[in-house]
C-alpha cells in the first residue's frame, strides 16, 4: 500500500510556517528555504504545493486573514448592530492575540513592497469596510454621520493594536479594556 | 591650504541616509555599505564618524526623534494645556508628514529585533508620556481620570498614523482632520 500523504496537513503546516516567520521577522525573511526549514520539510516538498514564492505568500496570507474573517463573522452573527460592533472591536483588540497582531503588522509593512501581500490586504479591507458600514448603518438610532463613526472605529482599533508595539511594557488587558470602553462610549457603543 | 571638510554636514548626510533607508525598507536593510552608497560616500567615510553599525543606527534614530521632539516642544510652547494637546495631536497626525510616519513605523518594527532602536524608542516614549501627562493634568477642568485621557490620546494618534498604512487609498487631509476632531471632542479637547 502506498504511503498516505496528508496533503491538507502539509499545506496547513507550510502556511503556518510562512505566518510564523512573517510575524516574527517580516515577509522579507519568508523564503522557500526558510519556510521548508521551519515546517520540517524539504524545499521540494514546499514547491510541490505552490508554483513559487508569490503563491506561497498569497496562500498563507489569505488563509490567515480568512481565519480572522471567520472569527469576526462568528462574533457578529445574530447580534444586533451595536452589540456586533462592540464584539468586532473586542475581538480585534483583545481576542485575536499577540501573534495575530504581529502578523497584521507584518502584512501592513509587507504590503508596501510586496504586491501579493497588498492584494490580500486590500481584499480583506474591502470585506472589513463593508462589515463595519453595514453594522453602523443599521444602528438604531442611526448616527448623524455614519462614515465618521466607521472611521473612528478604524482609528480606535488600529491604535489599540499599534500602541502594543510602541510601548516597552505592553498594556495590561484591563488597561486595554478601559481604553476600548472609554473610546467607544462617545460613539454610542 | 588643506581641503575643508564639513564634518557636521557629513554627519547629517549619513544620518539622513540611515533614516531614508529605514523609512523605505526597514532597519534590517541599514548596512554601512548601503548607507555609504545612499550618502554618496565611501564606507570608510561612514566609519570615520561611527564605531560601527549600532552607533550608526543609534545616532540617526536619536537625531530623527530629536527633530520630532523639538517640533512638538515648539508646537506646545506658551499654549494653554488644551490648546497644546490639540497641537500635539495635529502635529503628530497631520504635520509630521508621510516620511516621518514611515520612519516611525520602521522604528516600532525595528525595536523588536534591534536593542539600539528599542533604547531610543523607549527614551522618546518616556519623554512623550511625560509631556502628555503634564498637559492632561494641567487641564481645567481637570479630567476625572487623567490616565485614561492620556491612553485615549495615545490610541487616537497611533491609530491615525497606522490607518494610513493599512488602506490602499490614503485618507485625505480633510478626512483625517474630521477624525481628529470627532475623536478629541469627547475627551473635552
Amino acid at each position: 500500500m502506498p504511503r498516505q500523504v496528508d496533503h491538507d496537513g502539509r499545506r496547513a503546516a507550510i502556511a503556518e510556517a510562512v505566518s510564523a516567520i512573517a510575524a516574527e521577522r517580516g515577509f522579507a525573511e519568508v523564503t522557500i528555504r526558510a519556510v521548508a526549514a521551519r515546517a520540517g520539510a524539504s524545499t521540494s516538498a514546499v514547491t510541490h504545493y505552490v508554483s513559487g514564492r508569490d503563491e506561497l505568500v498569497r496562500t498563507a496570507v489569505r488563509r490567515a486573514l480568512d481565519v480572522q474573517r471567520g472569527r469576526l463573522e462568528a462574533e457578529t452573527h445574530g447580534r444586533e448592530p451595536g452589540e456586533a460592533l462592540r464584539a468586532v472591536v473586542r475581538w480585534s483588540v483583545l481576542g485575536a492575540g499577540e501573534r495575530a497582531h504581529r502578523l497584521w503588522l507584518a502584512i501592513v509593512v509587507g504590503a508596501r513592497s510586496e504586491p501579493v501581500v497588498r492584494a490580500e490586504l486590500d481584499a480583506f479591507n474591502r470585506w472589513w469596510d463593508a462589515l463595519l458600514r453595514r453594522l453602523v448603518h443599521a444602528l438604531d438610532p442611526a448616527p448623524a454621520d455614519p462614515g465618521s463613526v466607521v472611521d473612528a472605529l478604524d482609528v480606535v482599533i488600529s491604535g489599540l493594536v499599534m500602541v502594543a508595539f510602541e510601548e516597552t511594557e505592553p498594556w495590561s488587558r484591563a488597561r486595554r479594556e478601559r481604553a476600548v470602553d472609554a473610546l467607544l462610549a462617545p460613539l454610542g457603543l
